[in-house]
């Protein structure tokens, strides 16, 4: 699916793409004059693009948009901030799964470069966010917070955060198995590489959190999260 | 933890170690003499490993092992392969997970150039897999088959290695929801970016199998990979 933005626009249904998105058409799709492609506007309706124009470098769209994007996944993601090359995967693969909420916070076992990473500028997120909604298939962008101090975002914003849902934080020391098939809203917790360490544990169960384990075998965030999710609800 | 060879042993207990195993003890774990490893042997049990030598890229260790690997995942995984970069870290995370058994197979999606990569040797692929295997803290070695031929593997093979197990194919037409928690042993098979097409989805029925959709959104092979094993089992 290719996601359009109101920029996109030159008249009611007629849409003008360059750059990354003319590229991806005619070398993945390799679309022609007169195909259609799915199409969607960012935040809105889903549906079928005409391939009306195709030349130096521009592509353009009569767009019809009538679907739903499919329902955002019930879950707020608090992410301790993962090296580069895998937060680049995660953001994209959490967006494809419809998490709306994705909170990047800090932890003891955080490497402190992670944090000048030029992937936290917003148009660099943005641009993996794009990529994940564009892969399922979905209109509707995830929020992303940065939380680079562990302390005043856990005692000033995460009770606030947490209320209303099921907050879950993994934790490979913990007696409770994740649990399956969770209702209602959960707020799900996951520490970087070697995990959170017990201080960490401790303020997420000052705000209520479940400490659960995911059995004996250590994943890495990028499989751990999917199988979270795929499991809890 | 770091997985342990026959021919690591110089004696009964006492093992030797260079090259990516010694770099990693001092880079990763920054070991120095006297401290504790988590090992495992290769096929059997796990344990500890107290450094009692360091010097000119040569770790020397003592192991005592005393530990079941977990049990593995009850699944036999067939994948469309993916493409080189998807394929090495798929084949860490599914071993990570611990899927002992991996059969790597054509599809009319799965690009020609796949079947050239490097990473289809024995030993490039055993290193993902031990990779897996130590993130994971497991000693089994998966089995990974590799089948270039599509027709002749699910006529010829794929009758006997699906006997006794649940058979389901992931298909994003299919009018069925993937299923939870399913008893026994699974055949999985999880199609290319694209997925598979409709007679490989035909030859897959023939066969027994279930085609089951994973909802809405389209996934990654990443992404769709330990979702769908943490949702079946």
């Amino acid at each position: 699916m290719i996601l359009l933005f109101p920029g996109d626009f030159m008249g009611a249904s007629r849409v003008r793409l360059e750059g990354r998105r003319f590229r991806h058409v005619t070398e993945i799709h390799r679309a022609s004059l007169g195909d259609e492609l799915n199409v969607g506007l960012s935040g809105g309706l889903m549906g079928r693009g005409v391939v009306v124009g195709l030349r130096d470098g521009v592509l353009e769209m009569d767009v019809d948009v009538f679907r739903e994007p499919p329902v955002p996944l019930p879950v707020t993601l608090i992410l301790a901030l993962p090296r580069p090359k895998v937060l680049r995967r995660v953001l994209s693969s959490m967006t494809s799964m419809g998490v709306k909420k994705i909170v990047l916070i800090n932890s003891w076992r955080v490497e402190k470069s992670f944090w000048q990473s030029p992937l936290l500028e917003e148009d660099k997120l943005n641009r993996q966010l794009v990529l994940g909604l564009e892969q399922a298939r979905d209109t509707i962008m995830p929020e992303v917070l940065i939380r680079s101090l562990f302390k005043p975002f856990v005692e000033d914003e995460m009770p606030q955060l947490v209320k209303g849902t099921v907050p879950i934080v993994a934790h490979p020391h913990a007696a409770k198995e994740c649990p399956r098939q969770v209702k209602g809203q959960v707020t799900l917790a996951v520490g970087p590489e070697g995990g959170f360490i017990e201080y960490e544990i401790e303020k997420f169960m000052e705000c209520g959190f479940f400490a659960v384990n995911l059995g004996k075998r250590i994943f890495t965030v990028e499989t751990a999260l999917p199988s979270m999710l795929a499991r809890l609800l």
